[in-house]
C-alpha cells in the first residue's frame, strides 16, 4: 500500500491486523522524503486469519479510506497469470522456463507468444503453450491486435519480455501499465535503444549491464527494477560482451520477475520501491 | 529489541509508539525459525514524541516485560564512545580517522591504542589522544591491565581492532562481549589465524576477502557483522594480495561499524542480524 | 606449455613459430617465482601456418627438448569430447545444454551419466544420449566399473561433475587427473563435504559462493579453476541460499568449463594458472 | 608500443629483447581488429641488460621504425612526476596521500594544487607542496595560467584531478592530451555532467559508480580507463549516494592511477588498452 505519509500509519494497520489475530511475517516500509509518500508491504500468516482474502479486504477498506490508501490484498498462493513475449534470442526463455518448472519462481504461465517459430520445440517440450504471433512491419496493427487478444482472453496478470525485439503500441503499455516487465540488455540509461553491446564497445566502457524495468510508452524510460554488471575489457569483442551479457540479463530479469511475483515492487512515480 | 516470536509483536510496539504520537521513521524485523525469536529495530523521530529517553524507557518497560524482550532505547544524537587499537599496518586507521572527522562515520573517538609508536603523528594530527601501550609478550597482563583501565577510563562503548595484531585476554573479550569489532583479512571461515594472505595464496583461490566481526574468546569465531571480497589471478604475489585486501578491509570495516554505531546489529547467538 | 623459467623463452617459442610464419594471436604468460616454472599459452591463426598440426608438433619438439617444456599443440577446430556427470539437481546441466547447443560453449557432448533417472528426458530431448548408472552403495564397484567403461568407450577428454553427488574412486581419479572438473557449492576451502549451505547458515556468513576446481582423490582440495560469490543476510533460510547459490554454481561451472575448453587452465602443482 | 598488426611482432620484439639477454618478466599484447592495431608490453628485467635505458632506446629504433611503432621505454625504477588537483571534497586526496606515502602507490608528488584553502593542513602534514590557486568566473584565464606555470615549473608527467571541479580551458587539455587523469563520480556515459547523483536518485538506478578517465576538450568524453559500482536502493537518498559513491571514486582513482604509473594503460583513440 503507499498513502500520504503521516504519523501512526505502521501502528494503525499492524494493530487492525492484530486485532483480528493476524501474524505478520514480513513488515517493510519506506517514506520517500521527495513525494511525501509513504509505502509499506506486510505479509501475514494466512491461517493465523479468521476469514478469507474477500473479508480481509471489506475489513481493510475503511482504514484505507482514511488514510487515502491505495492497496493491495494478495493470497501468495493464489499464482500470477504470466504470459512470456521472445523473439529469437531464447537463453532468458529457456532460463525462466527452468525456475518456473522447479518452483523456484512460483507463477501460472499462461503461454510463450513469439514472432518467429524457433522457440517452440523447447517451449512444447514444457508443455506450455505456443503461439507463433508475426510482427510485419507492414501490418503491425493486425500482429498486436491478435497479441493483444492473446493477453486478454488468457486473463494475464503480467507479460514478461524476455528479449521480445519488438517496440509495443502505445496504446498497450498503457493498458498494461505496470504489469509489462522487459529486460534491456544494457545499464540504463546508458545505451538505450537499438544494438546496446555495440554501443558500449565503441565507448570502451570496463562494465557492460542489463536493467529489468517496467515498460511505458517512452522506450526503455520506464521505471527501474533491478540492474546488474559484468566486468570486461580491452580483449572484449562485441560478440563476447553479448555472451557475457546473457548471463546478466539472465539474472537480472529472474531476479526482477521474483520481485514483481511475489509483489516486492511498489511504483513511485518512475521509480520503484523493491521490498526485497 | 528481541523476544520470543508471537502474534501481534508489531501491532504492540508501534501501537504503543503511536498512542504517545511518535513517529516511525524506519521499521525492520525479522523472526528466526531455528531459535524462534523475533527481532526488531524501529527509528522515531525524536521531536514527535512528547518526553525524554527516560521516559520512553519506562513507559516500554511494562510490554517489554510481557513479552520478556530484551531491548535498548538509544538517542541517536548521544554519540558511542569508542576506542580505536593498532598495530603497524594502518590502512584502516587512517580510513575510519577521515571517516570520522568529516563525520561520515558519527562517533565519540576516545582515543587510539596502539602497541607500537608508528601511528602517534597521524593521530595527534587530528588532535586525538595517542596512547603506546606494548605488549611485552612477557609482561602480557601488565600491557592488557594498563590498556583495560585506559578502555574504562573512557568508559568505552566500543572497541574496534583495526587491524590490532595482538590476541586479547579471554577475560577482556568477555567484560567487553559485544562491543569489541575486529577486522580480520580472510574471508571467514576460510584462513583463520595467521598469516591468511599467505594461506590464500598456497590454496590457490580465486577470490580473497575480508570479515568484520565481533570478538569472542574463541579466535576468529565471533558472529559475523560484514564480510566481501575481492578478484585475485595466478600473477597475484602474496603482497599483491595484501595490497588488493587492504581496500576490502577499510571498507568492510567502515561499513561495519556504520551498522554498529547506527544501532544496526542484533546478535543472535553466534550470528548478527544486520538491519541495513 | 610449462618449463623451468629462464631468459629467452618468448623469444625461442614466438621466434621459432615467426620462422614458419605463424601469426600469433593471443599470447600469454606467467612466471611462478614459488616454483621458478614459466607457463605459456599461445593462439596461432591455423592459415598462417604452411602445415598441420602434426608437423607443428614434429618441429616444436627439439626447442621443447632444449628446455625440458611440458607442452600441448591443439586444434581448435577439434572439439573436445565431453561427458556430464549430473544427480538430481538439474541446473548446472540444463544451463550447460543450453550453452552447448547454442554453441555459446563448444565441446563434443558425448552423453550424460546419472544415478538417476530424472533428466533423461531433457537430455533425449537435446538428441544427447542419456545413460543412467545407479551406484548401489553395497555396489559401488560394479557402479562405477561401468561408468568408467562408458568414459573410455567414448573416448572422453574431459568429465563435468554438474552436482554429481557421489564421490568418485580413487584410481579413477587418479586415471583422469586433471581432467574432472567440479563445482562445489560453497567458496572453498570454507564448507567442504557435505551440505555446505547448512554450514554456511550455521557460521552466519554474509556472503556465500561456489568453486570449480579439478577432481584429485583428496576430496573438495583439488586445484581451484573458478570461484564466485553471492550476498545473503540473516533473512535468508538455508532454501534462500540454495536457491541463490544455484545462480553462482552454473555461472562459475561455465565459467570455468570455458577456460578447460579453450586450454586456457595450466596446472601448477595444487594451483592452477588461468589464462583469461 | 602500437603499431600496425601483422605477422611476426611479438617474435620481433622479444627476439631482440633476448638477443641482448633480457629478461622479459611480464608479456601482454591485444590486437584490435577495427582499427588493425597491434598493442604490446613488455616488462624486462633491468639488470638482465648489458646497457642503460638510452642505448635500449637506440638499439630498438630500426625495429620500431620498420614496423611504424609508436613505442616508449621507461625505468620503472625513476617515478613519474605527479601534480594533484582538487577541490573540496578530499576523500580522494587523503586516500592518495596515505597510498603514496606508505608506496602502495610509488610516484614522485610534486605538489597538490586547490581552488581552497581546505586541504593545506593534510597536504602539508604529509610534507607535500600546496598551492592554492583560486579560479575567479571573471578572471579564469589568469588562474589557469597560474596552474599551467605551476605544472611547466615541476615537469609534470601526469596531473591526477581527485574531485576538482574546474572545468579546464581546451589548450591546457591539449597541451597534456593524455597525461591528465580525472574521476567522474557516475558510470559514464550515464550522468556526464553536474550533479550526477542527484540524476541517479531522480532516474532510480539501482547501482551508482565512479569513472576515471583520460581528460580530453569534450567533456567527460575522453577514454575510460576504470570503473566500477555499488548497489542502491530505494530507500538511499542523494547523501547516502554521495557517500556510498565515495568509496566506489576513491578505489576506481587508485587502480586507474596504478595502471597509469605502471605504463599499463595505452590509448586507442577514444578507448585504451589496460595491460592488468
Amino acid at each position: 500500500m503507499s498513502c500520504p505519509d503521516g504519523v501512526g500509519l505502521v501502528a494503525a494497520v499492524s494493530g487492525l491486523v492484530a486485532s483480528w489475530g493476524g501474524w505478520l511475517t514480513e513488515v517493510s516500509n519506506h517514506s520517500d522524503p521527495d513525494t511525501g509518500r509513504f509505502f509499506m508491504r506486510n505479509e501475514i500468516r494466512v491461517e493465523s486469519l479468521p476469514f478469507g482474502i474477500d473479508e480481509f479486504r471489506q475489513g481493510f477498506l475503511p482504514l484505507a479510506r482514511r488514510h487515502q490508501m491505495d492497496f493491495a490484498v494478495r493470497d501468495s498462493a493464489v499464482l500470477k497469470r504470466v504470459m512470456i513475449l521472445v523473439s529469437r534470442e531464447d537463453h532468458c526463455l529457456v532460463d525462466l522456463l527452468h525456475r518456473w518448472r522447479t518452483s523456484e519462481l512460483r507463477f501460472d504461465l499462461r503461454g510463450v507468444i513469439s514472432n518467429h517459430e524457433t522457440t517452440r520445440v523447447d517451449v512444447e517440450h514444457h508443455q506450455v503453450a505456443f503461439h507463433h504471433v508475426p510482427i510485419d512491419p507492414a501490418q503491425r496493427a493486425e500482429g498486436f491486435g491478435r497479441l493483444e487478444e492473446l493477453l486478454d482472453d488468457e486473463g494475464v496478470d503480467l507479460v514478461v519480455l524476455a528479449r521480445y525485439m519488438q517496440v509495443l503500441p502505445e496504446a498497450l503499455c498503457e493498458r498494461y501499465a505496470g504489469r509489462i516487465l522487459n529486460i534491456h540488455h544494457s545499464f540504463l540509461p546508458s545505451f538505450s535503444g537499438g544494438k546496446p553491446y555495440q554501443q558500449a564497445h565503441e565507448r570502451g566502457v570496463k562494465l557492460i549491464g542489463a536493467t529489468s524495468h517496467f515498460v511505458t510508452s517512452d522506450l526503455d524510460a520506464g521505471p527501474i527494477v533491478e540492474q546488474d554488471v559484468v566486468r570486461v575489457d580491452h580483449g572484449d569483442t562485441v560478440e563476447d560482451m553479448v555472451r557475457l551479457g546473457r548471463d546478466v540479463e539472465k539474472t537480472v530479469l529472474a531476479r526482477a520477475l521474483r520481485y514483481v511475483i511475489e509483489d516486492r515492487v511498489l511504483v513511485n512515480g518512475n521509480k520503484t520501491v523493491v521490498f526485497r
